[in-house]
């Protein structure tokens, strides 16, 4: 669908600000893609909608022969943009900087909005499965409820969604995905409570790659038994653009995918719908609350697809599980009754697995730390540790040592992304 | 030594208000030692110097029928006083109602100084040690350095102190420990290196308790060597008062002793030489201050014999111990530079032994967490932590994370004692 749009091209040749100009590109209504210095060089240039080449970096100079070169060959306006020299505009002059160059030079349309993204979106839905059956597995998250609900709206029966419950989900939100596709939205749910398959097949695990990996195989596992009932012919997968930036770079995969598990290897589907694969995070939210998904699940949190198994560091078992899961209840509920939602994009609890010694009533424990997270950030690439007033952090830190049996030890991490991920594992 | 002075004795019926009272009572120069009630219904009680107790409970009232029986047959003065109603009143008040007691009822002398015991504690130590060689081992801590300072101002030369430095130290401490004995003091001092040993008693221990018993037993052994070729007559511990309490109280041990060791098995020393045995903390500082021993010294915080190591959670290697050092060394610096010493009991940096995924230049890593850890107490038996401004905590992590090799993520500890302790471990 992003053929369908004058597109401008953002070549990140270091620095952080390749970033922040694709999302002030797409705030003015032009849509726009980022791609490393390296890939550009070596990839095939699509040019039928690229009419605009942004080069951003830390200095202004282009320092590279070949990217010349390339940009020579390929006679699309250009236009080099240095990280502190920009960053040291004031913000209307930033605006007026790349106003100029998209409208100006480029002529571009400002045709990237919403509710014409939907539109396209399910127009091409619709082409691409052709009166098909299709599955979607959810997660509890945002993106996979905004696919479903993106691709219920072009196909409506058509489409199954499976929700399999491994257990790692935080408390009472098996029940709340439940209600809300099946009784809001009416949409076909096949839901699979698969909790102690999913405990065995992480018993003794302490590495969180593997740990991944044995939930992911499992996952698909299930879903490939629900898929094959359902004769599905394509299947939804609620990618979104930050997961297709990171996981290209240089071969240095920041992260493995936090969406679960990956492709079904054992069902030829005809092909994949991504209906999100070129939104950001806030992108999703805006399409998510165009179609009417209460905000309890538009603002719903980024959660990674393993759960709370990859905040359950070190090995996993039930009873770590369910002190996590009520320590990062109390944690959600305290920032959301003291009206500290909006000042955070992400925050939850850990399960370090550490235990130390400590005293209650006058006698030895060897209980475990509970470790706080809570991040403010654009776009998950970059985060800061969010700051609270001290006597929040002591109320929340007092109420789980209070409240949660065998957890003598709150601490609150410090530490931004870089040189920490916002999650724990 | 305290046999000289009269003596009031705080029974402790419940709740937190006979160890603020133990203060309170020493503060108006009256010597004062707390015990708990089932200890007193079952001691001998030494009646001489005793001429009041009292009994500090939630409630005024005393419920026992036992105790009630026991100070009607020791026919000493006493005074039930309850927490609530006390902890209500204004302090001058609360002062008042003591000093009643102490001075009207008991007729207790103020002969509780600093000046005082310490010219008791060294005619008491040279009764005792009459001519002979006299050993103390270092731990680097006040404890150790005031005990050493006070037999080294009684006996002189014949004392010999033992420094064993296991490689467990915190940055640049086993030179400042050598340079001040050695240097300033001249007391003979034997200087043992013995990092690498250490390393290897305690390769691949998991367990705290046995980390702390393996570091203990190694250290005894060294400690035990030396003394043999010094031939000593006494052993000079370090032992203070809340030592006292807390490894009495009810055979449910709060915590094994942090002095390293305890006492050499393999040798027959003609007793102990504690001289700190009823002072608290500040009390120890004080003679301390009074003995000519330097702030960076009298204001040292308490630090664990076995060191880093209990700081070092799970296996303990080079690697994480050098982490741990730098760490904590940029903690205190900052602590210390940015004024904050006062406002602190106790800081220090701890290797949790966590490693999770980060990422730094775009690469993903698997790197440590070093947990901070600041404390404000009056008695070290209950704590809080320390608010700091969120700017310093930010400084003090990115200076952290960007100086020390493999560390992603700091954290801030929020819990207090109880239900956390001081130190984790």
């Amino acid at each position: 669908m992003r053929h369908l749009h004058d597109t401008i091209l953002v070549i990140d040749t270091g620095g952080s600000l390749a970033r922040t100009l694709v999302h002030a590109i797409r705030d003015q209504q032009v849509y726009c893609e980022v791609i490393s210095l390296r890939r550009f060089l070596v990839g095939d240039i699509h040019q039928p909608t690229l009419r605009g080449i942004i080069i951003a970096g830390e200095k202004e100079e282009i320092s590279s022969d070949a990217l010349r070169q390339q940009l020579d060959t390929l006679q699309i306006p250009f236009q080099s943009i240095g990280e502190t020299s920009f960053r040291a505009k004031r913000k209307e002059t930033q605006e007026s900087i790349l106003s100029e160059f998209l409208f100006s030079q480029c002529g571009c349309t400002t045709d990237w909005t919403v509710d014409r993204y939907i539109d396209e979106s399910i127009e091409q839905i619709r082409q691409k499965a052709e009166g098909k059956k299709v599955i979607c597995g959810l997660s509890g998250g945002v993106d996979s409820s905004v696919a479903a609900l993106l691709v219920h709206r072009a196909l409506g029966d058509q489409l199954t969604c499976v929700f399999v419950d491994h257990g790692f989900m935080r408390k009472d939100e098996p029940d709340m995905v439940r209600r809300m596709f099946t009784g809001q939205y009416r949409i076909p749910l096949v839901f699979v409570d698969a909790a102690e398959r999913f405990l065995k097949k992480v018993d003794g695990i302490l590495d969180p790659e593997t740990k991944r990996k044995r939930i992911g195989e499992e996952f698909i596992r299930i879903f490939e038994q629900e898929a094959m009932k359902i004769k599905a012919a394509f299947l939804v997968q609620g990618t979104i653009y930050p997961d297709v930036i990171e996981s290209g770079e240089d071969g240095q995969v920041v992260k493995s995918h936090h969406n679960v598990g990956g492709l079904p290897e054992h069902i030829q589907f005809e092909g994949l719908i991504e209906p999100l694969r070129f939104l950001f995070k806030e992108e999703v939210r805006a399409v998510g609350r165009a179609l009417g998904l209460p905000p309890e699940m538009v603002d719903r949190q980024p959660f990674p697809g393993p759960g709370l198994a990859i905040r359950c560091l070190g090995g996993i078992n039930k009873e770590k599980l369910d002190i996590l899961r009520e320590a990062d209840a109390i944690f959600r509920h305290e920032i959301e009754t003291k009206g500290y939602r909006d000042r955070v994009s992400q925050y939850f609890a850990v399960m370090t697995g550490l235990q130390s010694v400590g005293v209650t009533d006058g006698a030895r424990t060897y209980d475990y730390t509970i470790a706080l997270r809570a991040v403010k950030t654009d776009d998950f690439m970059a985060a800061l540790p969010v700051e609270f007033p001290w006597e929040f952090l002591q109320h929340v830190s007092n109420r789980i040592t209070q409240e949660v049996p065998h957890v003598s030890r709150v601490v609150y991490e410090l530490t931004g992304k870089p040189p920490a991920t916002i999650e724990w594992e």
